[in-house]
C-alpha cells in the first residue's frame, strides 16, 4: 500500500525531530494501523542501533520510579532516551496510566526524552509485534537508549521484555517467600537483580537468597548476574545498576553477543511481519464471495468448522 | 495429514468414555498437536452442545470453590461436567497448581466429572484456540455442562471466557473501592455477578454498588444482571447461582440468543482454524531454500525486514 501524502510528511516531520509527529506514529504501531510496513520500510535506513534496557518485576515493585531516575542519568551523559510502559490492562485493576502521566510532566520540557505507555489490552493480540516496531520509531527518532519496562504477570510480558539487550529484573524484599517459586522464568530472563525499597526489612535476605540462586545456576565464563540493593525513591544504589548494565553491554559486544542479539531480532521481526502481512491477506480472501459462503454453511452449522477451514485454506494457498 | 492407528484408537476409546484418551486428546489440544484439526474433524459429529458456564473474577475471589459447588449441584441432577481452568502462570506467582490437584482429587472416582487446568504459558498465544478445542472434545465426550474459570488479570483471560453461554463475575468485598475503575470491562462481559465471602465486612455495601451500576446500565427487555450473594466455602447461596444460570439460559433459549451464540462460535472456530492451517503452511514454506535465503539476508542486515516480508508473501501467496 504506497503512503499517502498525510503519512510521508508525518514521517519527515519525526525524522527532523517532531515529538507530536513521533507520537502520531507510535499511535499507528499501537493500532497495528495498515500504513505501518511502508512506513518502517521507509524509516530503515535512518534507524539507529538504540541500546535496550528491559525493566521487569511485580506490580508495585518501584519500576516506574528506577526508570525515572534511570532517564535522568542518561539524560545528564546528554543520551536520548525512549521509554515504553506495557501494562496489562485489566478490567480488575485501575492501571498505571496515572503514574505515566505523571513521569510524562516531569519531562515534558525535554525534548531528548519520549515516554509513551501502551496496554496489552489495547494492542490487541498483537503486543509483542507493536513493541518491536515502537522500538524500530524509536530508533529512527534517535535515541540512544530505549527502556522497555513491564509489569511481569505473564508470558507475554517476558515475551516483551526479551528483546532488550539487557533485562533488570526488579523485586522488593516482601517478595521474599515467593522467589523460590518463581526464580525458574527469571533466571532465564535476568541480567541484573535489582532489590528494591532496600530500607525495608528483609531486604538483605533476599538479596543473600537470589545471590545463592544466582551461584547455583553460573557458568564458568558467563555473565556474573549481579545482585544489587536500591532505593530508587531515594536515589540510592542507581549508579551500580548504570554501571552493571554498561558492564553487561561491554561483555556482550566483546564476546559478539550484541550482534547475534541484534541478528536474531532483525530475523524475529521478518517472521512477525510475514505472519501480519499474510493475516491481512486472509482476511481479505475471507471477505470475498467464494469464501464467505463457505463460512455461512459453517455458522449454520451445515459444514463442519475444520472441513470448511481446509477447503478455504486450499483455495488461498 | 491422516491420522495413525494410536490416534485413531485413541478417540475410539474417548467416545467410548475412556477418561485416559479424552485426557491424552485434551494435551494434544494445549500443545497444538499437528493431528488435531483431523481429530476434530471426526469428533464433529459425536460432539453434544453442552452449555459453557464461565467464571472469572480477580485472585483469591473464591472461583474454585464455587466451581466444586457448581459440579455437585450438577453432578446430583445427573449432568456431566467438564472444566477447564485457565491459570496465567506467571514466574512471579505460584499458580493455583495446588487447588487444581484438590480438586482433582476430590472428583477422581466420578466419571461424570473431568477436570483439567491449562496455563496461558503453556499454550503459548494460541490459549483462546485451545480453549475453544477442549471445549469441543469436552462436547465429543458428551459433557452436559462445562465450566470454564480464568483468573481475570487481561485481555486473554476475558477473551476465553466470552466463549462461555453464561458467564459469571466473581467479586469479593474487599475489591470494593476498585468497582468504579473495573465496571466498564466487567459490565460487558458479566450475566450474573456473585459477591463471594459474604460473611465478610463490606459485602453488603459492594453489593449495592454493582447493583446501582447494573441498573444504570440496564435497558428495557434486555437481561437483568442478578447480584447474588455467597459464601461458596460454606455452601450459602449456591442454588441461587444455578437459578440464575437456569434463567439465563431459558432467557437465551427464547430470545434465539443461544442460536446466535453457536453460530458465531462455530464462526470463530473456523476463522481460528484457518488461521492456524495458514500458519503451518507458511511456517513450513519459510523452511525452505529460496525463502530461508532471504531469512538469513534478514539476519545479517543486507535486506530490511519488511522489504524482505513484501518480497516472501508475494512468493507464498
Amino acid at each position: 500500500m504506497p503512503l499517502c501524502d498525510k503519512e510521508t510528511k508525518l514521517i519527515d516531520r519525526m525524522l527532523e525531530g517532531d515529538r507530536a509527529a513521533l507520537a502520531r506514529l507510535i499511535t499507528y504501531a499501537e493500532s497495528r494501523h495498515g500504513s505501518l510496513p511502508e512506513i518502517l520500510k521507509r524509516l530503515a535506513s535512518s534507524a539507529k542501533e538504540s541500546y535496550i534496557v528491559g525493566i521487569t518485576g511485580p506490580p508495585g515493585a518501584g519500576k516506574s520510579t528506577l526508570t525515572n531516575k534511570l532517564i535522568k542519568y542518561y539524560r545528564d551523559e546528554g543520551n536520548k532516551v525512549g521509554v515504553l510502559a506495557v501494562d496489562p490492562t485489566s478490567p480488575f485493576s485501575g492501571g498505571a496510566i496515572l503514574g505515566d502521566r505523571i513521569r510524562m510532566h516531569e519531562h515534558a520540557m525535554d525534548d531528548g526524552v519520549f515516554i509513551r505507555s501502551i496496554s496489552t489490552g489495547g494492542a490487541h493480540g498483537g503486543i509483542a509485534r507493536a513493541t518491536n516496531d515502537i522500538m524500530r520509531l524509536y530508533g529512527a527518532f534517535g535515541m540512544d537508549y530505549l527502556i522497555v519496562e513491564t509489569v511481569g504477570v505473564g508470558q507475554t510480558e517476558l515475551d516483551i521484555v526479551r528483546v532488550a539487550d539487557t533485562v533488570v529484573v526488579v523485586l522488593v524484599p516482601e517478595a521474599g517467600d515467593s522467589v523460590q517459586t518463581m526464580k525458574a522464568g527469571l533466571m532465564e530472563i535476568a541480567d541484573i537483580f535489582v532489590v528494591n525499597k532496600a530500607d525495608r526489612e528483609g531486604a538483605e535476605l533476599i538479596s543473600a537468597e537470589i545471590k545463592q540462586i544466582v551461584s547455583i545456576n553460573s557458568r564458568e565464563g558467563a555473565w556474573e548476574i549481579p545482585v544489587l540493593l536500591t532505593s530508587a525513591i531515594r536515589s540510592e544504589g542507581i549508579e551500580a545498576v548504570l554501571k552493571s548494565v554498561e558492564e553487561h553491554r561491554m561483555y556482550q559486544r566483546d564476546k559478539g553477543l550484541l550482534r547475534e542479539k541484534r541478528e536474531r531480532r532483525r530475523e524475529d521481526a521478518f517472521r512477525e511481519i510475514v505472519k501480519g502481512l499474510v493475516e491481512n491477506r486472509v482476511a481479505d480472501r475471507l471477505k470475498e464471495k467464494d469464501v464467505s459462503e463457505i463460512s455461512s454453511r459453517v455458522k449454520s452449522g451445515e459444514i463442519d468448522p475444520y472441513e470448511a477451514a481446509e477447503l478455504v485454506v486450499s483455495k488461498i494457498l
